[in-house]
């Protein structure tokens, strides 16, 4: 299999590819690699596409420039591919489009046996393919408790009610017709995570972190419509909101987050309308709040004067402490941070350079810097941040790595605005124990093997 | 029609709504509005979801705690709707997933008898129910000039020549191997609001502003790849983009937009790989530089010491001026904005408060100000900015208005981190006459008649 360029499609002819033309096998130095020439590429899953690349040069483009093509050339000789000679699909072919057919196998999945009905599971994100921080909403990880539903906007109703002067009842086009505001934020299941605690090291990045994802969400401040409501602010410091679905999901989310302006009675998502797995017609978004609060169906939202200790907040969602008792109401998502890309179930074929990227977020602000380890925390390095940085959105970073061949472990380690530094695993169980299901927040790990494959490892 | 709660749906018995409960006809009023009471709504498009919403209020959510549910309650009693009491779908139904079926109506569309072929054509983004600055990849605004492909990763090939020490070829596993960036760029068709100069006053925001479309674009900075070809920046001071469909795309790029780092080798949108209709597996992405130079389908980079003067940038996308000679090679899209809500095609059914919304954007940096006029020109006000302002990026612009009744004519003007601000029809025309069809930044004026009813008119 050779990477060079072919040498007999240019103009027709047979052509000795010039001297100084390099080929593929150098590609993997082009930034700062120190190695001899050899071939270095994941073997899969790093990108959907790039797993299948191996295949070899057909459909070479041509050499020559398209429109200086000589009229009386035979486009045969030319061997140009269909799409170069024929006329493709219409505009609208697709009025609302859809990924490439070669992306099929990007997909979120259910991670098999991990709850006893799918109605009441977990969809992960292939975080392992995604690029830059916007989650694409067909990608969005999934959370339901009872399923889910593809509402009639024109039925939902949202009531306000309990310690307001004017308990109301707003159909969507009330709210949609209110100022509006737009914000990128990440959701994150409080359970995210949650295997680790008892070291299942669930083997890709997908399944550790995929209930994870990051919007442009649009819709009205809830601060707005209770104050239209006459809400009591004296008393009711706190709020229970409620979905529309057979789950009864009901939460208790305290005033002052609401005061600030940030929890939004939100109906867009990445420019259009939420989607029905996430909610539509209308979702709770509270930034940097457990997703189970960011309430989904949202027909109800109550005001009162103190939590409401559902179930869902008493049974579910709390902490297990090493004295056997309970921590409520752990809401905030702290800082975390993991390396999508090299990570568990990818493989290197070879040394050479790499491109180490990852994700990082706060719960309690903006992410100020990530470092990255590749020997299991002894050395660290800062990774670049990509903009923008936003407040309670995900970030990304990227660090070039050379690997040497030998065995690594890779790590990175998030610092929020608070100067909180994402802790170790040892640090976490230290004060958590390890009998928790919720709020792991613990550096990741990812062991690369001397063959190359990476895997989950649970180490400092 | 009321949209008082209805009584009937509490607990199962009748009851009177309390005294204190506001109906929907007060809701108009939530922010600021100072007019008696009337009901005021869009009459269709402003939101797909909304322009159905009129039905009566059916399916209500319970008054009741869903969790405090008498057990021995008869749910018919209490009329909830399906998704209250069933089981819905299971996680990962859609592993890819799509927007509700009620936003069907909401599309990408072509302008029919636009051009002679679809292939050839246009579909237009529709503005005017979007949110945010994210466009939605299934709706992002496509121009093709024969025709779309799904070109197999596997195959595609991108090609560095001319003036370079080691002309290369690279497949897109090299690519993605490479240092990426993620940064969000607009991009819009150098004929968006082209009709415009003939005065023909296409109706919607769709056909007029919505060859434009924002995204977070991740991919290889070009000129890291030149770098690594041994580009010779003395002489080479051109380069000249390749597409690899049959329109045989090329376009001349500047040495300089490339040497600032900014033009990229792109391979992802929006968080997963670009779409077909937008250049999979490979586009040019040239920030502030109108859509026909992001070559989709890109296949080779030639760097040269001149301008090539291509078909696509002397017989197309040049500009007729006054004294009848043609201006070439202006690519830059000028500091432009347009209101998206309300708009051409969308009606207010009655005085009252609006929120009004639109974007803006410059080719040559980031927007520093919009202002909005609802007098036609007379008086602005500064629009509200929603974060985050990015370069080269589309910004949404929010203002609270209360609409009198009486005529009126909406208009937005940007100013950008340069100063410049955004022309009225009559400035441009004194420069640039009025046959063009490419390049119109002026000012959008829509005029709101006494019955509520929006136009696109020309003024100013």
């Amino acid at each position: 299999m050779s990477f060079e360029i072919s040498p007999d499609v240019a103009l027709g002819q047979t052509r000795k590819a010039p001297e100084n033309f390099i080929g593929r096998n150098d590609v993997a130095f082009v930034n700062r690699a120190s190695e001899p020439e050899r071939r270095l590429f994941f073997k899969r899953t790093l990108i959907a596409a790039a797993s299948a690349a191996a295949a070899g040069a057909v459909g070479m483009p041509s050499l020559v420039r398209a429109n200086t093509l000589p009229t009386d050339g035979d486009p045969a000789i030319l061997n140009l591919p269909e799409h170069t000679t024929g006329l493709g699909l219409p505009v609208a072919a697709n009025p609302y489009g859809q990924p490439s057919k070669f992306e099929s196998n990007l997909q979120r999945r259910e991670s098999p046996g991990l709850t006893r009905v799918s109605q009441a599971s977990v969809s992960f994100c292939p975080l392992q393919s995604l690029f830059g921080i916007i989650t694409p909403s067909g990608l969005h990880f999934e959370r339901h408790h009872q399923g889910w539903w593809d509402i009639d906007p024109r039925q939902h109703r949202l009531m306000i009610n309990g310690l307001v002067n004017k308990p109301m009842v707003f159909t969507l086009d009330d709210l949609l017709r209110m100022e509006s505001v737009s914000r990128i934020h990440f959701i994150e299941c409080g359970a995210n995570t949650g295997m680790e605690w008892g070291n299942v090291a669930v083997p890709t990045v997908q399944y550790t972190h995929g209930m994870l994802s990051c919007s442009e969400f649009t819709g009205v401040p809830l601060i707005k419509v209770l104050e239209y409501c006459g809400v009591d602010l004296k008393k009711g410091r706190f709020v229970l909101a409620e979905g529309g679905d057979g789950s009864s999901m009901t939460r208790t989310i305290p005033m002052e987050l609401i005061e600030s302006g940030e929890v939004l009675l939100a109906y867009g998502q990445n420019g259009e309308m939420l989607r029905p797995e996430n909610g539509y017609p209308l979702r709770l978004v509270v930034p940097g709040v457990q997703g189970v609060s960011w309430v989904k169906y949202l027909r109800r939202i109550e005001v009162g004067d103190q939590p409401y200790a559902t179930k869902d907040e008493t049974i579910h969602y709390v902490d297990m402490m090493p004295d056997g008792l309970h921590r409520q109401y752990t809401s905030i998502q702290e800082c975390k941070s993991v390396v999508t890309s090299p990570s568990g179930g990818q493989a290197l074929l070879n040394k050479g350079f790499y491109n180490i990227t990852g994700l990082a977020w706060s719960g309690r602000g903006s992410i100020k810097a990530v470092d990255v380890s590749v020997d299991g925390g002894k050395n660290w390095k800062p990774a670049r941040l990509e903009g923008p940085v936003q407040y309670k959105a995900l970030t990304r970073f990227n660090l070039p790595w050379v690997w040497d061949g030998k065995p690594a472990i890779i790590q990175s380690r998030a610092i929020d605005t608070t100067s909180y530094v994402q802790p170790s695993y040892r640090t976490l169980r230290e004060v958590r124990g390890s009998k928790s299901i919720y709020h792991n927040n613990a550096i990741q790990s990812w062991a690369i093997h001397a063959d190359g494959t990476v895997h989950n490892v649970h180490v400092g």
